[in-house]
């Protein structure tokens, strides 16, 4: 690991971080072709909440949050902090006393591999994470590690600059330079899903509107009345 | 696997049905001999729905829906859409567009071993969902499956028509030819129940209302005054 | 194991027990030089609340609660039940007759390594507990265990008479002949973060207020600006 | 669940056992239409032994090896011993003593949910073992289960009487009632590998030999060199 | 935690320690009244070896190995490393260059809750060990630890100088002050398990040998002739 | 994601890669600064291997292989095949007649964060795999994906050209345009293990080779005898 703190990465454009918080992680991922998801074991410690911001990445050893200290000062408003670890770390990295840091620099939320604590305290604030866990245990600040550099977070990739995008659903990475068209195909796949929705409040079947029916037969899928079906 | 849609299953009377929603997983398992349950892997999405409905059961591939538009068609009222896949997989199989195509034809909830997606669209829809997971990670319809079939969900087997009862502690089910008895079992249970809940507000002790010093003594179980008991 | 119900442990002083349910989990595991934790795998049924209580411990068998019949004889105003199995179990061992007895004789919660049931309802009467799933698998009275001997509860060694404190951030014990001492070191910890927070809300950063340039200049950690930096 | 120890349940032919054990799992599994298995979790405490017999079903206690001691009793020669329990359970159910009791009525090996020990000393006596877990726990003979009842053992039900596969691979269930065809169908499967292997062997690809390219075309994936393709 | 190395603690006799190797771990804990296991989690790098020592124990910050340089100089001849950490790591605090130095000082094996690698060179050193992983990740050397304090190890509770038997079963625990009354409780057990074995050789029963059909019996399990059993 | 089978990617010099095959996983690991590991959850099926390749890697559909077809074709002499999923899963994807085609063009071996099958076969094959489970679950080939673009495997990042070590301690990326370096660097560290080596195996300790011993005083930590600690 280089033991660097990179200092003022490009940011996506804030008006298309705003843009993709308002769709969402569902709508955001499927229109990025279905990429970008972090995975189901991170989740969200508060419930309701969605949001999106530029990410500074934080790159700890376990049991050891120095480099999110490192990482306050880089921080600027409408930034998302992203901290994992060299290695697998449950321990609660982040709580409250960094949220309100981070919140004095505008920073919109974190996401971590890690565990977080202080979850009463950080709904108080307003300030809202997702985690692998919640765990009080504590860190120290002794080994070194590097803000701002790319990361993996679960299955996805993250560089700084990239848009965070978190919410009930759980947590997607949308490249820096895929920001702008990410904006445009999730607006496409909004209209069209509120199309689907309606024909589906009128009683119509995804079998109909995306015409499957010639593919279960296709695949050899057969109807049996259940009188006739023996196990 | 035999790539087959069922139609028409018979199913549990919905009196027993909604009879045992009354009464919730954990007494209804308690009535039929401590049997039915998925596991604790099932978890709802929500918090205080009690439900229950008969099972409409789809086997998909993983990380394909193809099977659940299938299984759409083939729901009643009252019915519940139980979902599983032929090995692990965790993605949003199911989310707000089916949920909303499921109640158009009465579908009361969906249980799955796979993950949902849209939580919060589906809280505002009122459509209960218990899972292994929240994912947004979205599927392809490209491979064949069963609709109404036999599958194992967890540690129970479900058969199309059983009553699927589900709440916080978790998901059950009943096997349909034995709704009426469990109904039974249940009342007597719940009733035996009160009758304890009475005593424990008194006062009474388990120890007694049950007889079970004579067994404490028979297992060889010794009181010791704790200044007597060296580890 | 010696199958034995302790009686009459000495518990830790309420008044310290009070105090550590005030200073909450966090506070009091980092004011014991970060030691008590039982671990990020026991999690609350309920959200908000905060408790403490002296430690009466219940070692039972998988698939069993037996001892935990024993173990609410045992209990007083201020206890907190302890439950765990001699393997892994998550049944659900503890519901809502269990938290009815031992509300009668003022205990405060319950802490358990198994599952729980009846959440709804333990949530009506406000009876808290913390527990490594919910699942409404019922148990049986056949096989010996102990009452008020020390067990492990994840990483923390619980001995009867100890504080328990738990709250969102998970569970943690306080050794009884550390109690007092904790409760100090909490008001001290209490002082110190309520400083830090006020520097922090005035912008104050970690690196400054904790010296850790320096630090970071040791460890060779250096700044590199965005346009330098090559992966 | 009904507390009964079922007798003289029908087995299948042992000429399909063996003819299943000499295909093994994977064979089997794919010529029974990708069905059967276990799952993943079922790991074997020898390497290099595949074997096939007639499952005795046995549902225990968590904790409790009872019904094992009434399982062998119901054993012939041929069968395969199913240990399973009513909720999750890694305790050492099965082991030496067990095993030889086994033997001596012709028992080929035993498959189980929960964990095994007296590893070495199974080896030694050539008596193979298939568990989620290799634990020392002792267990105790105290609370009441079935034999020969059908069973879910992960993803797979098992019905006395079916055949059991196991090898390096995993754990196989193949019904009773269509052993024979799982037998024809493995042999059909067998002659196409071996025509595949011989043609990879000379070099020709799965692309061709399976006609996948007009898939990959009409699926849209794209042939881009290296040069050419930017992430 | 108290950062301290404690010197010189009392061991076993190393004359129970070895009778205890001779009687491996499924014995011991059999004969401890089913206590003392770590859990199925710590699993052993190599197969067929059975060892017993007197437990140096090392607590250590999670991704460091500081307390390991210390831990070794305390170690004796006949003395097994047992190490953990604060919270959980799984990365390979233990390798090679550790077990050359351990096994200067004639130190029997190491038994860990993280991860150890080297794994080649470890079987060719002959130097037995117990993880629960496999991980080649680096470690630091940065934070402080203590040496021959209590530990909790998976279930079990080690104090130095303990005996630690380990195998292809596991890892069990014997309290120093225990050790002689384990090897006598052993030696009965495996006399009695002699009497078992060679009884099951004849082909009599468990049912019988035990006692059992009375039990079942008052348990209400019920014999059924297949033909006579509806699922 | 874009569904791309990238041809011709520039690969390290075999030279480098078989240079690192030399080293090991844990040397290079150390060698190239503590990155590069893909984590403890990918394992070995056989038993002192110790290889390393070029990447191709694959990105397929959960529950389908199709694109490892494609992958074959792809492969040179040098390679492994570096096999992922967009979601987790634990389907055998990669089995006998796989490596068949794969060793006939050249392939070192097979990394999979999903399961594989035919692990007998394999060995006999001599064909090395590493992965997330053995599983006999078969796949389909329905689904588009990619072919030699950058995956997530675990925590490492892995583009295709990369150098794959891997051997029992696990499975390490050391990025193309580093080989030279980390082959450079793990001389450098093996020269220093063998002075450490030989230093140990005459009795000096880590505490003085290292220099720990001003560290551990600067930390605070105590020595005390035994008799003078209380817990």
């Amino acid at each position: 690991m280089r033991n660097v703190i990179v200092t003022d990465p490009p940011r996506a454009d804030l008006a298309d971080v705003d843009a993709l918080a308002g769709y969402g992680v569902a709508t955001a991922h499927e229109a990025m072709g279905r990429t970008g998801l972090a995975g189901p074991h991170l989740r969200p410690i508060q419930s309701g909440v969605r949001v999106a911001g530029t990410a500074v990445t934080v790159l700890c050893w376990p049991g050891d949050n120095l480099m999110v200290h490192a990482a306050i000062e880089q921080c600027r408003p409408g930034d998302m902090l992203v901290v994992t670890t060299t290695s697998d770390c449950v321990d609660g990295l982040f709580g409250e006393l960094f949220a309100t840091a981070a919140q004095y620099r505008g920073v919109r939320g974190v996401v971590t591999s890690t565990g977080v604590r202080d979850v009463a305290e950080l709904e108080q604030l307003n300030f809202p994470a997702w985690s692998a866990a919640v765990h009080a245990q504590g860190t120290v600040k002794a080994t070194a590690g590097a803000v701002n550099v790319p990361i993996t977070l679960g299955r996805a990739v993250v560089r700084p600059g990239d848009v965070i995008v978190a919410d009930d659903d759980g947590v997607l990475c949308v490249p820096r330079l895929q920001a702008g068209r990410a904006v445009e195909a999730s607006a496409a796949r909004v209209a069209k899903e509120a199309a689907t929705r309606a024909a589906f409040n009128e009683g119509q079947l995804g079998l109909d509107r995306y015409g499957l029916r010639p593919l279960l037969e296709q695949l050899g899928v057969e109807y049996v009345a259940a009188e006739d079906y023996a196990e």
